[in-house]
């Protein structure tokens, strides 16, 4: 850890992704909801993946892409997650930690094997993502360094969590000690799939102020208030109080409170490759200026430059130094 | 197999790249030659890796990409190497089955693990590699499959095969078998250091005819002839007889025959990311162009082709259908 201050602290899923290009027609074949992310075991993993084109292994895993976003944003960070001892464990401590990020939840030494994510981008950019848990089935409130959750400033948390039985209570421990130490505590709502299965302890979590802020995308959003209308969803989010930022691809995001919804459009990109990741680095861009005290609408602009970056590679760790690269844009993280 | 008969079959180290950007700094504090191929053990690997930052894995190695190419291209292929059945073992017989290549060559079930490319690429794009030969050093001539090499039009070998004690046998066996069936044999020289390491055995294949074709950089046509003089070593090479494709960067790429000597210009691009793999995916190319009967500036230009491809992106691997690439480019692979 640096003599200064945490900033960020992370917990999430702790998964490596394999990415393949896929034609829509294999989506098709495969029984793949486009655009998803869908729980698979080991077995389906390996039955996939022998399915699946040739692939590239990288890092990934929502909270721990938004907490490596926010390192390459300057901000000073940690996370927490699962890994099995095994190969692919070591590539993602070795990543994470490489990337600036403390990291110090201890390796399982036995059971499942690290999560992977089996990624299958279509031609046009949208990812589809098969997760396969492993390793992170056994993270738990014991994983918890209460030191650390204290000296952040925001505890920043994935929907994901739900998933695995005993994350979600890592998750409720973790966001009483934050509150009790006067932080705040943020939640990623995931995806859409995700928020049918956890909607109404997601709202609790709303409604409870166990969480300060939200990050959704639009589809997300609709979902967690069942409607398909997007305004009503905006009004019906505006009235729980708490801060919001919604993403909503190419036309920008909004960010949402109480008082005002404030639309901020995206970074213009010269070739979509590969969205894994967007909305993940949209949320290290937007805390980035929240810990630091930007405005909402810098804090918005700097989650959108973070996503551009990341959706025009495959992968969803950034691939150039995030600060230089918003500030040859226009807009530097504040000091 | 396929029905249609083998067009073009590549031998060489089976190898699991691990790609991680770094600046020029980074290379001096590891005493590592900028833009070569080091060789290195597996404790090395493990200290360089450790001090490397966070890494993208995709399969590699040199005549394997120039085979992965070929299929992406269309042509038919299949590759011998050799791995380990390990993780990074199964994951590239994984890949380059995927990318359409025929590749049968066994596992080896004990000895060194599958090897890996601790791939270091500089701001500059330049890309900077220390081998860990792993299981590669278990290919032998047994590993030859007689009926494959006799049925391929081309038999592509890469220098780098000098570096394990038995595959230059291996090597040696396959030409052979190629020859007295008619087909043509063609080498790269792989880089200027595997030249220095073995200058003369090089050039007693080109003055034997142990191959037809050659594949060079401008760097490494002077370091065959211990030449500072380009024009020299093209002069030099010339008397051979054999064919020549000389890659010269951003200058395009000579074709060189003991006729004639024929520039072919770059194919332009947006923006270079990484060099790993451009003289592999120029090999590709041209190789794509000869065996399917284009004149020899049409084989250049489908080598510059590919080499722009994957130059744009991080990894040795196309990341588009090089076939469509080319013919959007205005020049396709003949039928």
């Amino acid at each position: 850890m640096p003599a200064d201050k945490l900033e960020v602290l992370g917990l999430g899923n702790a998964i490596v992704d394999v990415i393949a290009q896929a034609e829509d027609d294999f989506l098709v074949t495969h029984g793949l909801a486009k655009g998803g992310m869908m729980l698979i075991d080991e077995a389906a993993a390996l039955r996939l993946y022998n399915s699946m084109g040739s692939a590239t292994v990288i890092s990934g895993g929502s909270a721990a892409n938004t907490i490596v976003g926010l390192s390459s944003l300057g901000i000073r960070t940690a996370f927490v997650g699962k890994l099995r001892d095994d190969e692919a464990g070591r590539s993602f401590a070795h990543d994470i930690r490489k990337s600036g990020v403390h990291f110090e939840t201890p390796f399982a030494s036995d059971g499942p094997s690290t999560a992977r994510c089996l990624v299958l981008v279509t031609p046009d950019g949208e990812r589809t993502m098969n997760t396969y848990l492993g390793a992170c089935q056994n993270l738990g409130p014991e994983d918890i360094d209460e030191k650390l959750v204290r000296e952040a400033s925001i505890l920043y948390l994935e929907g994901y969590l739900w998933d695995p039985p005993a994350a979600k209570e890592a998750f409720k421990k973790a966001a009483a000690i934050a509150h009790a130490a006067g932080n705040q505590v943020a939640l990623t709502l995931s995806d859409a799939f995700c928020i049918d299965r956890y909607r109404e302890e997601f709202l609790e979590l709303i409604r409870h102020k166990v969480v300060d802020i939200v990050f959704a995308n639009q589809h997300e959003l609709k979902s967690l208030y069942q409607t398909s209308d997007f305004d009503s969803a905006v009004a019906a989010f505006r009235n729980e109080g708490v801060l919001g930022a919604v993403t909503r691809s190419e036309d920008g995001c909004l960010i949402i409170t109480r008082d005002v919804t404030l639309a901020v459009p995206a970074s213009p990109i010269e070739k979509l490759v590969d969205t894994t990741g967007a909305g993940d680095l949209f949320a290290a861009g937007f805390l980035a200026g929240l810990v630091r005290g930007s405005d909402l609408r810098d804090a918005g602009r700097l989650g959108g430059l973070a996503a551009a970056e990341v959706i025009q590679h495959y992968g969803a760790r950034p691939q150039v130094n995030l600060a230089s690269y918003a500030a040859d844009n226009g807009i530097s993280v504040p000091a």
